[in-house]
């Protein structure tokens, strides 16, 4: 079958690979559409990072070259043995964490930050394959009104949805999200799922306000006004109930933290490659705190399936799909240069 | 009466000033003794920073010259109109702040971060003097087991109480303090005080880390030892339920973020002066958090003094006196070369 190999940073190959068995408890997916995430793009001009070069991950025995791809829907082709519930034909998105289960994290019922986490797609063949084998774990069944395509945004919005909650706010909340990327137009979509009717998204980019505005959003453009200030008016002076910073930026975060209310969070879901200069003081003033959040659990993949099936997300304006040819040229290069915000590679497009 | 007086940077009068009159709901003290915070150093030798200058503050009406001190103990000498409840020769501990009641801070009960909060010493004549004249608000009765001088340490001792609170630990947790001034000898007193039997002082100076050895803490001398590994090590790879910030430097920030366990706050109780790079992955990758923390509320003067009372604080090694004529050369000037930790000023000595 035709996958995409990382063989190291700025070597991948779309070649034929063999098909892997499907082992006691696993399942095969034909694969429906991949997403290419910004831990894609850090590990193919930047890594490898994640992937294990040299030394194989504690949890799948795997390192590279490894197919990528941890964004991806399928429809289950092939049933191992120990495999109960599952059938062919069964649409799903796959919830791609391999954990311990056995270290502080995991036995608190966190496995989002399990000490050895891998990923399938980093740490294993992933989905931007043909097919792809994963534990029976890791399937969540798509209803009918759920797409092939919105399934692979499973992850990443799920991703967004994790990281909504952790700002502790629902009906009569005001939030800002700083970040206009995928994830940042998943916090809207979760914020709004979840009953918050003012959220403001901040972002410096012209188009990418554009888009996020189409999708009914409001936005504040810091290169124009007093993001602070201005948050201050929308709401009498209280402060935002929580700040999200999707943009993993200096000036985010110092704007986010100058933003929020007293006692409230500034959620962060960024990956920061260095240390940040961070106006503490600010949250000193306030009383309020920059909270990490890290991947998803299953009931945060339970949540987004229920509102997609809904019809609560719209890809319109910021999803492509490509072939898995173009991977580089359209996926890879396209993203970095900005010309795209979300791509998914479809294996059944020639 | 003789009084310190703030004019302006390293501009300190040892002057004799008029006792001011004793308004409506106002009560004159003698002043026991008064404790020079990290705050007035910094007034003295960049300020004026809180101090107002040109401006008065919007709920005092005042701004310099003004007599410094807001940790002070007294005893009641006059009592004015309006005044209920309180009766010369009352000992008091006075908690120095002035809010608006109006903003959404006071209007949350958190007037510790009102939007216009001042202090009795910062902005309005203070306790570095003979007497000064306070609100009746401000007033803490002080049982017969605490002393002035211990009264006059009620209010940083509740900074670190609140702090203390804001890392949500108890029996069974295990915490970190980064920094052994006054403020880390707080945070120990308060978490040994509210049950917390695991409580790690981390501090550079091999003098400051003896000092609070001789309270009976157990430190960590991070020039020595790797302390994020020296942390799970000491909670079986847990991390700690709670670190608290009382250095407010990289270092500390670093270190602490890398220290706590998933989901727990790094408490932050210092005066950054400038951002500082903080590694917001560490966060991030555990879904830990940076939680500010400033000033008290009167349930934290309550508890402190209640454990005073008990006689769980303890000052040897650590709280000297002066004369109010010594306060510059034995005060703001020792504290800065670190040949002295705390100095209390006491108008008593000649």
């Amino acid at each position: 079958m035709r996958a995409v190999v990382y063989r190291g940073r700025e070597k991948l190959d779309i070649t034929d690979v063999p098909e892997p068995p499907v082992g006691h408890g696993e399942v095969r997916l034909r694969v429906g559409v991949n997403g290419i995430c910004g831990s894609d793009l850090h590990e193919y001009f930047a890594g490898p990072i994640f992937i294990p070069d040299g030394r194989p991950h504690p949890l799948t025995g795997r390192e590279l070259p490894l197919t990528l791809g941890h964004e991806f829907s399928g429809t289950v082709v092939e049933v191992g043995p120990g495999v109960d519930g599952v059938t062919e034909g069964d649409r799903v998105a796959v919830m791609p964490l391999y954990s311990c289960g056995a270290c502080p994290a995991c036995t608190a019922g966190r496995p989002n930050v399990c000490a050895q986490i891998g990923f399938h797609g980093l740490m294993a063949d992933g989905g931007m394959a043909e097919t792809t084998v994963v534990p029976q774990h890791m399937l969540h069944l798509l209803p009918d009104e759920v797409s092939l395509e919105m399934g692979a945004l499973v992850e990443p919005m799920s991703v967004a949805y994790h990281a909504a909650r952790l700002g502790e706010v629902g009906p009569g909340s005001t939030a800002v999200v700083f970040g206009a990327g995928p994830i940042g137009i998943g916090l809207w979509f979760a914020l709004r799922g979840t009953g918050v009717a003012d959220v403001y998204v901040v972002e410096p980019s012209g188009p990418r306000r554009a888009a996020i505005e189409r999708l009914g959003a409001r936005t504040l453009d810091p290169g124009a006004v007093d993001v602070p200030a201005a948050v201050a008016d929308l709401t009498h002076g209280r402060g935002a109930d929580a700040a999200y910073d999707a943009a993993g930026v200096r000036a985010a975060v110092e704007t986010a933290t100058a933003s929020v209310g007293n006692g409230r969070p500034t959620v962060s879901v960024a990956i920061y490659e260095t240390p940040i200069e961070t106006p503490l003081i600010n949250l000193v003033m306030n009383e309020s705190r920059i909270q990490g959040s890290l991947c998803y659990t299953a009931e945060d993949y339970a949540a987004v399936i229920a509102l997609m099936a809904r019809g609560h997300y719209d890809t319109t304006g910021w999803v492509e799909r490509i072939a898995m040819t173009d991977v580089v040229a359209e996926g890879f290069e396209a993203l970095r240069a900005g010309r795209r915000m979300k791509v998914l590679v479809d294996p059944a497009i020639a």
